[in-house]
């Protein structure tokens, strides 16, 4: 049987190392083989890419570029590890995928929202997460537990403006989406440890 | 005034480098300021991109991630080199633009045409050369021109039939296109240059 795409989705700081973690017991012990991925990277090109676009600093990066490069880190993720990947009856477990780019370039960046649903369609055609959950935080809160960990990347070095409307795009994408999940991550580690538990399980009980 | 964007194109072993020098020669002779460049690179992240997608060799690389990857390189050159050029009057010469892609990927790699011209719109817009040289010629001869200069690229490592189809896509943007001039590059290279010298002629007459 086909395997299952979960992927995470939120702001820096949300709790995704955490999330990502509670969620790979729980399938490990459901019996799932899980495979564990991260955008951008996940194959030795892609990882290339994740770092030119995180760490390019010789020069302006174009908010196209950036994009351009996204999908193609991602594209080569999802044929050259994602599909075989579930091919085989694996699950797939993703830090991000495509709703990063529409949230933080769509929203954050202001890239024309047409420019994007068309990319996403001719570059990656109806593939999409069997289940999306977004760790939904104010942005000022992140971003305060981000700092806390250290140096920020290029991207995560923007106005909290950007990650407003970086997380009123994800509300967009996630509200009224069947395939969506959105979790309070404002409140203590244990409750959103909790309620991504419930979600997974629900999941769980679906796609038996 | 605005500069003029004048672009080579042509399979390898067309004598690209040779009519650049031709090319840049005859410019400079006629007072232009001329910026020299070539795709996919001309700017720090651009080169990049050109090194990993001419010399990634860890995986597969997906036709689509390479192509992604040019217009990444494609829409940094146009954005902070071409344009900026172009704005200060001066004239930009370029070793290969985005006909190469359609040629290349489209016709080459056969890509969906819809997709290409899709992706060259959007990242693009109404941007394109103000001339166009393509020097055509035989794969085969063109082929054994370029295998003794030393190694192929990862691209230029295709099929005779690949560039076949890339020739056909290549002479089928340039015909009955009024921005673009077909030299034969089969003949002596001194009638090649004659050739381009007559085609840069009639273009800087025009452009007065």
């Amino acid at each position: 049987m086909r395997g299952k795409f979960i992927v995470l989705e939120g702001l820096e700081g949300a709790g995704k190392t955490t999330a990502h973690q509670v969620i790979l017991a729980q399938l490990e012990k459901a019996g799932k083989n899980v495979v564990q991925i991260r955008e951008p990277g996940g194959t030795p090109l892609a990882e290339k890419l994740r770092h030119l676009i995180k760490h390019e600093t010789e020069e302006a990066v174009s908010d196209k570029a950036e994009l351009l490069m996204l999908y193609a880190a991602r594209i080569q993720l999802v044929e050259n590890v994602i599909k075989p990947a579930l091919a085989e009856g694996k699950w797939v477990l993703g830090d991000r995928h495509d709703m990063s780019s529409q949230a933080y370039q769509g929203g954050g960046r202001q890239i024309d929202r047409h420019l994007l649903e068309t990319l996403k369609e001719t570059v990656l055609g109806k593939f999409e997460p069997d289940l999306t959950i977004y760790l939904d935080i104010d942005p000022a809160i992140g971003l305060a537990r981000a700092i806390g960990r250290g140096e920020l990347d290029r991207i995560e070095q923007q106005s909290l403006d950007f990650f407003y409307r970086t997380r009123q795009r994800y509300l967009e994408l996630t509200q009224n989406n069947e395939k969506a999940v959105i979790i309070n991550a404002e409140q203590s580690i244990e409750q959103v440890a909790a309620d991504i538990q419930q979600a997974v399980e629900n999941f769980l009980n679906i796609a038996k």
